[in-house]
């Protein structure tokens, strides 16, 4: 695990948590896009290193839609940055975590993820992140 | 707000929960700590910049002991550096953010603390915190 890649946070409302957070973290989003697999819009905001990342649901058999109807609108998940997400997974697959994705998948941001089931975390929804070089750039 | 200084994560033991998140986050915690006011122990990881805090409370009147009995063990709170708490507080009020503490009050890791309500932040704990520089430093 490098650092702290962002923390997700679950909201009902994108517009309205948008002018929400705006206004709480002082700054705009820097970057909206959908992310269709998980059916889900995200906005970002740069907090100097680490991201804030809002996630609404576009669809009712969303995710994050499962989430709000079961706890409610709040942080979601902590994602880290790692350096080789194959290297990572099978190491923590060792160490006894399970994982949620058995390969990576596409996620947000132009990143590949994978998330670890919060019953071996302590509760906590755990993503791992490596962002995707292009090999054109 | 700076940038994201730590996220609070609530645990019912501190030992297990130490041992899995040294595991997990490749690193052993760097401190801990009790803040005996707010009835808890701290055990924090520095993830470059920013930390991973476990929480466990050490009474069941602690606010820990009541939010994992609500909700079980989990991603507690955000925590924000801020450069001047009291006026980040007043702006914040200013902008319709309820905020729990009316003054400022000592937490753990050498820090000056405030916390909003998550009401008024989509569901997010939220807590302003500023180092506290000692006159004979």
């Amino acid at each position: 695990m490098l650092k702290i890649e962002h923390i997700g946070i679950a909201v009902k409302s994108m517009d309205q948590s948008n002018e929400l957070f705006t206004s709480l973290l002082g700054r705009a989003p820097y970057k909206q896009e959908e992310a269709a697999l998980d059916k889900v819009n995200t906005s970002f905001y740069d907090m100097n290193g680490t991201k804030i990342e809002l996630v609404a649901a576009t669809d009712e058999s969303s995710p994050i839609a499962k989430f709000i109807g079961k706890k409610g609108e709040g942080i979601h998940h902590i994602a880290f940055e790692v350096k080789d997400i194959l290297e990572s997974m099978q190491l923590l697959r060792l160490l006894g975590f399970q994982l949620i994705d058995e390969v990576p998948r596409r996620g947000a941001d132009n990143k590949m993820v994978c998330f670890l089931h919060p019953k071996s975390t302590n509760g906590v929804l755990v993503e791992l992140c490596q962002s995707i070089v292009e090999e054109n750039a």
